[in-house]
């Protein structure tokens, strides 16, 4: 007969005891596969239980399958092979997986805190618990709420030209979510080009996927169309408005002669990446791609991480009608990877006129720290050892350097010194020597202090 | 010369006025390709203006490309190909794509909102709001927030024996988002075995992202081992506790066969899919099959989603430590895709024990959907053309029908009095007559009028 001690005291249930006890018999073989277990009113009145906590017991062996019943005979005791169980890890929790501290990082490039709209934005949350509470649970179509669709599209069309459907836009969690759907929807067999040098990213991204693409080197106006031409390429990937790292602009003939390129062929597009297009310091923003391709052969990518927070992970793509369709047709059951909560929230913000002011903040705060940071190279004998490269958009530039170290003995010594930082070639997928000793010095976080120090210990270093 | 209507009275600048104007006239060919402009001098008096206005309409014309310069002689009229404008659309927006319209949803299994704990929910996110704002613009690691992860290990240890490292969790904006990590983390040539019948959504990732997966049919305790055995596969997707749409739980037995196979061969992994493990009426939750994996087989998937509202798009999967390590040098550079506003507050939610109880809550309500539904077939005269099969777990039975009708046509039927609903032979890779004419009843957010019109509906139709 089964033996249990049964705990009255106990905050777990008799039947659960009961259950465990003869679960850890029949793994350990203290009951013998095949074996009948007693019948629930014996072993009741055995244990001095009722036969419903009997019950109960073997119904959960039953359901899990330690024990098998033959109908009119009872409980039989299952065949386990070779059941282990894992032990029991207790010890706290120290992460294996530690980043290294640093005094100053000029790669990451985060958003100063200070300048994020804090109370606005909560202000905006808030709002959004008082008043949408009935729809902010529901389902978020696939595309995202339309509420934040419709307030991109009328930013679009107000600050960057564009004529885009809200129907057009898909919201996503952060562009690199959206390039792996722009893969599948593309379909695996397209061959990629990217510009050379170019975002890191998006190559890692087309690597993990195991998708093709070449890289492609640059002249003065933006990607080489011969190269281009010779490629084979179906989609190119570029930033016209301000190419990463170089900072090119591309002009209004490239443009053309890109365009032309994409028309040649029905299933040739370009994946438009207009990142930082916000900030440029001096006259307009440079009008997208997009607003002058008439015949919807322009991706358009876009995201808030850059203009708002790196924590808000909303960004969204424009797709031409056609390829829309075929999202629609085919992709339409990937749910919307962005909450709805902050979906309204950032819809909120839009509407309110709060991104136009909060963008217009954030441009005269970079325009000060670009001049800082310039300022203090050319007020140092740094500045003999090195060239300013930067055309007064975005959030870094580039400082050519004459050194005789390599570039990974000039990272790995500021490293030394807790300062992390990139080089361009970094950026090159293939080795080009004009790009060597020279550093990207993302500046959009750097204290006025960490500058100083940057400056000065680079100087001891070359 | 330039002619040009200034409008001093705008809120555009008279920069950009003079800039849109020469850059219209370049493009409609006013100005002729390779033309020299005026002096800035000789066109500021001309106009009227400073030298400054034009300069800077000059400016933004060169950098975007509209002309060029030649050193110590001037600007020049770019040479521009085929460049078209695309219409401005200024109609007021309607979706092409609108949701029909249905009386009664029993495909879309969504959460009851009256359930949702909005209130605890709202105070999270104040609490957030009001304690840790400055941590909530970090940049959050790539696996997300450690407060998120510490949390899930600790509810996977308390309440499904799961001994796991915060270091093993990887946050991700919905499962779909996850399983396409896992597809590449994997690899594009892992085969993959799915059930059949079984989740659509997952066939349709892996058809989405094109590769290889094979449907396998199950007997009574889940996935056949012989035809998986034969299927040559690497990677097999099950759903142990509860499968879907079937409702099988998956038998000790039956497991340790899985394990054993997954042991046979060093690239072989199972993926658990645990999406509603905490919803069984009867008994204690069936535990996870990665409870008892002892070798680091078994990828564990589950989602808040389900649990709390579709709407907080947060779901999670625990690597094996090798994966995970794989993981870390291969795709870290992946952003994590969740907010870290939605981390920090779900981390608080189960650290304030509101999940448990929020759990608990459902369980009850999903009961009594679960008995009103059935009662109500029953007294009804349906109960003679149908039988329920169901195991007391989850938020669906199911409702084999006597009828004549196809699938189809009975879908159609019921979608013609504005009822949507699935068949169980839509969840087949391959047509089993056994599985013909069964209705999926997702009951969890359905009301007490809702089910009656169904009830009486589907009676008259049959």
């Amino acid at each position: 007969m089964i033996t249990v001690n049964l705990n009255y005291e106990s905050a777990t249930s008799l039947y659960i005891q009961l259950y465990e006890s003869i679960k850890k018999d029949i793994i350990n073989k203290s009951l013998a596969p095949d074996s009948i277990l007693p019948s629930k009113r014996s072993l009741a009145a055995h244990l001095g239980i009722s036969v419903k906590t009997v019950e109960n017991a073997y119904s959960q062996l039953l359901l899990e399958g330690y024990v098998y019943s033959v109908e009119k005979k009872g409980f039989f005791v299952s065949q386990l092979s070779d059941y282990r169980t894992p032990s029991v890890r207790t010890r706290p929790y120290h992460s294996k997986y530690q980043d290294e501290a640093y005094l100053v990082d000029l790669k990451a490039n985060k958003n100063s805190m200070e300048m994020f709209p804090a109370s606005t934005w909560y202000r905006m949350m808030r709002e959004t618990l008082s008043y949408d509470t009935s729809r902010l649970l529901d389902t978020v179509p696939f595309n995202g709420l339309s509420e934040l669709r419709i307030a991109i599209a009328r930013y679009l069309l107000e600050f960057r030209g564009m004529t885009v459907s809200p129907d057009q836009i898909i919201i996503g969690a952060g562009t690199e979510y959206l390039y792996t759907r722009l893969i599948q929807l593309l379909g695996r067999n397209t061959r990629f080009a990217v510009e050379d040098p170019g975002y890191n990213k998006i190559r890692a991204i087309y690597q993990s996927n195991e998708v093709f693409y070449e890289a492609i080197g640059l002249d003065k106006d933006g990607i080489r169309m011969d190269f281009l031409e010779a490629s084979d390429c179906d989609v190119v990937h570029v930033a016209p408005a301000h190419h990463f790292p170089l900072g090119l602009v591309m002009p209004i003939t490239r443009r053309l002669e890109l365009l032309s390129w994409v028309n040649e062929k029905k299933d040739r597009y370009i994946i438009e990446d207009d990142y930082d297009c916000e900030y440029r310091y001096h006259g307009i923003p440079v009008p997208p791609l997009y607003s002058i391709d008439v015949r919807g052969k322009v991706i358009y990518m876009n995201t808030f991480s850059k203009c708002i927070a790196p924590a808000v992970r909303i960004s969204y793509m424009v797709l031409p009608e056609e390829l829309m369709e075929k999202y629609i047709s085919t992709m339409n059951f990937y749910s919307c990877s962005v909450s709805s909560f902050d979906q309204f929230t950032l819809a909120k913000f839009m509407d309110g006129g709060y991104l136009e002011r909060h963008i217009n903040r954030m441009k005269r705060f970079y325009v000060k720290q670009h001049n800082d940071f310039i300022e203090a190279i050319s007020h140092s004998s740094l500045s003999e050892k090195s060239q300013v490269i930067e055309d007064a958009a975005g959030t870094h530039f580039l400082l050519k350097v004459t050194t005789s170290l390599t570039d990974n003995e000039l990272i790995q010594k500021l490293r030394e010194k807790k300062i992390l930082i990139s080089c361009l070639s970094e950026y090159c997928e293939h080795h080009n020597p004009a790009y060597d000793a020279t550093l990207i010095i993302n500046y959009s976080g750097i204290t006025a202090q960490q500058i100083q120090y940057f400056v000065e210990t680079l100087n001891g270093i070359l």
